[in-house]
């Protein structure tokens, strides 16, 4: 069902990581559920968690771990979210944390914990345990293939990307892995996603990076409107290519940023080409609005609109949906006399109204294909924003139907 | 489909006002799509429009026509919503009102246009003025379940309500028609609703009567989340029931708001009920909130909710997706620790967690009800608010797929 998602490329190992999968059947059997990712000694790491009040037991115990101690260690299940699960539920997530501490011989404040799956049910930490011993056993530098399948749920494809580039004439590797599908609304963070680099960057740098990067890649993606309680984005870095990243500008910073954002702009793009359902990969400009904020708050009310939505897996140009959902987006103006509406080079509304040369053979011809731009031009300032989403399809609701069955 | 909506009840007739039903194939052969309603000389008007910024001619016509005059009729197309369409749409709009003020003899001023249907396409004002005479010749005081019919568009059950009260030993009559089905969030008005009164109510009384009781209960459902372009509702009252409505307080007014608030959250609930697609009608209060605005954020987030709506339909006590919602909601403040949701009588979260008691199989027994209550409490105050919602079924995503086909 991924709309033009092509297969796994090659994913360079990071010095200085190794990762492990197992089959821990955790939820079900007989599938790759959990996955150890070590570090070595020295690692720095940035996160982004989702903003979702009702954060899930990992998330809260990954933000403490992180703030008192360097990581040596990331475990991730799925399965169980271990969220909406209450003080139980961070003992859980506790307890995780502290046996593969023993396991890796360091403490249990520099493991940090990740989940994903059912909300509100208790995560089955005996089966986690149980499968540490396979994924230690696993653990290696070229595990990354492994590990982007072992942290899927309803994907149907795993994603990661890759991207090498020399700076002060080494090479420096990123390397990230990601799962998405459903809940997909990330804000100010998103999904679960993992990206190592082997150069070596001070955290306030790493963190920095992390926060723009995923601001305008996965902050951009919406499937259903939904927020996830789990979102979280790791950034490590090994520093074991020697080559060091000490400011936030410069050839060498620009080339390091362009490989983190490359990164995760195909991991976010990946998310939506796989979300549950999708046939169809849009992507929406909203130009010219007063400020970026207006900008996407008009992108997320067409993303979010069951009826644009339905209309593009119909691909039906049926652009009054479009319409009428930029006339609601919350935003303080909208002269909705210089609103101009464009389904890739086909110019649909202008002047707030159906453009005279418009015919719907165009727009037709524009919904067929499975990859759409959507531009909407507000006609009242400079401000940009971009956004990706997917169309709503019977397989959608019947997968979100059938999901705990 | 709709979910338990009964037979359209008996519509009262209401003196002084006339409607007329007609087959004027304005956008499909052999169905009711034209309506005319005939005031009496004297009846006052008051409305209720759509915010969408993005609103239809009609609406901008009917608002500009009710600032001038009183109405002497009312005209409703079904088939195209006159929206998206510029000048032009504002010139077949006032075409139609012209031609009918023309075979009633009074001024386009004195006649309100409606319009529900596809968004975009022009109006074809030629088989509007055609159909006319057909209205005309039909007209009639028990012309209101014709009408109910008349108004129709992806509605698969006419929608009426009719009550008739006591005030000072004279019988007022209040009697409504409406239709909704998709792109229904109402935002201060609501989807297309003609009611209409025999008592005698000044122009200032009327419309804070409506303004009050829409807000109550046209503005408290949600089927998908997309505010239309074309919502208006219209509340007459032509004074033939020799009984003066002249404050808002006090016993005459209690029962005459009483009867327009009856009508209109029977109407408001029967779009839910038959809303695209839908196989449970759900009612969501809020309540413990710290004002009436969070609690409606709060409920709006989680009726909106693809992911809450699909569990719904599959019968599914998935509340972790219920939980997610709420903590996404966008409101100032969430003491995640004192969320409770119940089902029904189910208590199934208590302090932000599973409540130890619930059981999955209660959660199951209420879900699998046609009628379910959802209420959540936020432990931050003392507002509260009710909303009445529907699932997303295979059969909203096929309707919308289709609609235009």
């Amino acid at each position: 069902m991924a709309v033009n998602l092509p297969p796994l490329p090659e994913l360079h190992p990071v010095a200085g990581i190794r990762l492990g999968t197992t089959r821990a059947a955790i939820r079900k059997q007989d599938r790759r559920d959990l996955v150890v990712i070590e570090c070595a000694p020295g690692t720095l790491a940035a996160a982004v968690f989702t903003k979702n009040r009702f954060c899930a037991a990992p998330v809260t115990l990954a933000r403490a771990h992180l703030a008192q101690a360097l990581p040596r260690a990331l475990i991730i299940n799925t399965g169980f979210a271990n969220a909406g699960t209450g003080e139980e539920g961070l003992d859980d997530a506790r307890r995780s944390c502290a046996e593969l501490a023993v396991a890796l011989n360091c403490t249990a404040h520099e493991v940090l914990p990740f989940s994903t799956g059912v909300i509100g049910e208790r995560l089955p930490v005996e089966r986690v345990i149980a499968g540490l011993p396979g994924c230690l056993d696993a653990l290696g530098e070229r595990g990354w293939e492994e590990a982007a399948h072992g942290i899927m749920t309803t994907d149907t494809l795993p994603k990661g990307s890759s991207r090498r580039v020399l700076i002060s004439g080494k090479t420096v590797t990123v390397t990230g892995i990601a799962k998405g599908s459903g809940m997909i609304c990330p804000n100010m963070a998103t999904l679960l996603a993992f990206v190592a680099t082997d150069a070596a960057v001070p955290r306030t740098i790493l963190q920095q990076t992390l926060g723009a990067a995923a601001d305008e890649s996965f902050n951009r993606i919406s499937v259903d409107g939904d927020t996830s309680t789990n979102d979280a984005c790791v950034l490590l870095a090994t520093g074991k290519a020697g080559v060091e990243i000490n400011a936030v500008q410069g050839a060498a910073y620009n080339a390091f940023y362009g490989a983190v954002r490359g990164v995760l702009d195909e991991l976010a793009q990946a998310i939506v080409r796989d979300a549950e359902g999708a046939t169809k990969f849009i992507t929406i400009d909203v130009v010219h609005g007063a400020s970026q904020a207006d900008c996407l708050e008009v992108a997320h009310t067409i993303a979010h609109s069951p009826l644009v939505k339905t209309a593009f897996f119909a691909s039906d140009p049926n652009w009054g949906r479009i319409l009428a959902a930029v006339g609601r987006a919350r935003i303080a103006q909208l002269h909705v006399d210089r609103v101009a509406i464009h389904l890739d080079e086909v110019c649909i509304v202008r002047n707030g109204a159906r453009a005279p040369e418009y015919r719907e053979a165009q727009g037709q011809a524009v919904m067929a294909k499975a990859e759409i731009r959507l531009r909407v031009d507000l006609g009242n300032g400079t401000a940009v924003a971009r956004l990706w989403t997917c169309d709503l399809s019977h397989e959608y609701v019947r997968i979100n139907a059938e999901y705990r069955s």
